[in-house]
């Protein structure tokens, strides 16, 4: 039901960043407010749904080749999808399965969580093992919530090591308020949360040596982060916070820690900060296209600059 | 945007509470392997999706049938329609709007939550408050995570404002693997939250004099119940847990304290003990459209006899 060459989605992954050369991911989170001007017909009320979600699928399209070739997977955010209903349902569809033709993996943004049986129903819907069902718009992984416990969590495991998917259980989040909830008690809940996820990743893992559960370990808080590395060596883990919420690539370097492969282990995420670069000063005499491109180049180098180790 | 005439979402739940006379919420979970025989091409692999999705959508229309006139407000369960994809969808969207057309509310289990800003967009998608979106398929009020932290919760209470509905904060979950997280640190976690949904709850009160932020407490933990009820006295609870998931009508009391209005204050929510109850041995001789009806009248007569004063 799902093209197995590639193996697990952590080793898919693996040999992609090491294609690529560098560990960004490219967030699509196409927020309607901000789309260039020659999408504007997404935010127009007069305009039919289906074709405001059409230009949000164009728009995504096109940064998927912004992405292409640069960068080993995109991360579509379904809440700006979700907001155009079943339209905009379609065109996540129609961005998923054009991000995977094209050979990047997609990781869905979705943090989604419920108690097993519900559960059960949300990993068939994003990783696939429902009979019948078109695997083209399935994720390589998706992001989840682990509030619920970790029962709630063991469907999507278990949907993972059926169709070779994964996912990324939310850690410690890059909001100003994340610590409110997380940081709560001795020791703090994410750092049992982080024990458990690394836990479950010893049970699972691909060939390149990393555990094949991730977990979203925000890299607006550094210190945070070494201490999250120190508590799931081997887990995959993916940053968000880089750019537009404020971390800078030295932010990022503890999450990396494998001399030979020194963009093994995590995914730095940019979303805003590349595909509404247009709006930026510095970048106004280009297009909105060009602009995404030479803040992605950017940050591709910023990155690489920042683990290049002496 | 949204028929004001009914005002706040909790003004408008607690009178159709007081219509109906009782407290029950029935749970719309179209879990595709558990339909009753005339709707079973929603899990033949051989059937176009969309002709799945539009078996899932009868289902679902038919047990607005067996809600109608006897519970206030049904809750579907995103899940069971997202495996299903955008076609899910678009039936979700038909069973909401059917769900409103005919007086009930709707609380949309979706279990949503983000940082802000694509908070924000999940609230439009659910809540309303996009421009030129059709307003019939949102929901009263929905279910979402805390473990982002309350300014991940801010964009719904906003958006609870401008358009009248509300959200459920997941507090306390009546799965079994829920104390693991959500009771972790001194306090337990969940009392931390509980206490911040009801300061939240402080600012934004209906003319019932229920706070209109609610939370969701499952049933299965009577004693815990009782402390949350302490700690939230004014909060409409969600109640998950009765029939398939263990609890009963007396554990449920815990949860109603005011003698004057005897099933104001929560919802006491069964999903699959109603839609499934064909499958049970009792309701044999039945169609399962007449046993949803005669296990849901049991539900209620159950729920009634225990709030019952004497």
């Amino acid at each position: 039901m799902r093209d197995m060459k590639g193996g697990m989605w952590i080793d898919r992954l693996d040999a992609a960043v090491a294609r690529v050369q560098n560990p960004c991911l490219l967030g699509l989170d196409p927020h309607l407010d901000l789309l260039p001007g020659e999408f504007a017909v997404a935010r127009d009320p007069r305009a039919a749904r289906a074709e405001r979600a059409g230009a949000v699928e164009r728009f995504c399209l096109e940064l998927l080749d912004v992405a292409a070739g640069r960068v080993a997977a995109v991360k579509p955010q379904s809440a700006f999808f979700e907001v155009l209903g079943a339209d905009g349902v379609r065109a996540w569809e129609n961005v998923v399965a054009a991000a995977r033709a094209r050979g990047l993996l997609v990781i869905g943004d979705v943090k989604r969580s419920d108690i097993a049986s519900t559960a059960a129903a949300y990993a068939q819907a994003f990783l696939g093992g429902a009979p019948g069902l078109d695997p083209s718009h399935l994720c390589d992984a998706i992001t989840v919530s682990p509030y619920l416990g970790p029962d709630s969590l063991a469907p999507f495991l278990t949907a993972g090591r059926e169709t070779r998917t994964g996912i990324y259980v939310l850690v410690r989040t890059s909001n100003a308020g994340g610590g409110e909830y997380q940081r709560h008690g001795e020791p703090a809940l994410c750092e049992k949360i982080a024990a458990a996820v690394a836990a479950w990743g010893e049970d699972f893992r691909g060939e390149c040596g990393l555990a094949a559960v991730g977990a979203v370990v925000g890299a607006t808080h550094p210190a945070e982060l070494r201490r999250m590395r120190d508590l799931m060596p081997r887990t995959p883990l993916l940053l968000p916070g880089y750019g537009a919420q404020g971390a800078t690539a030295r932010d990022v370097a503890a999450a990396f820690s494998d001399p030979a492969h020194p963009w093994r282990g995590a995914l730095v995420n940019s979303s805003r900060g590349i595909a509404f670069a247009w709006r930026a000063p510095e970048h106004a005499s280009r297009s909105w296209k060009d602009a995404a491109r030479a803040a992605l180049d950017a940050m591709i180098a910023d990155v690489r600059h920042a683990l290049a180790r002496p």
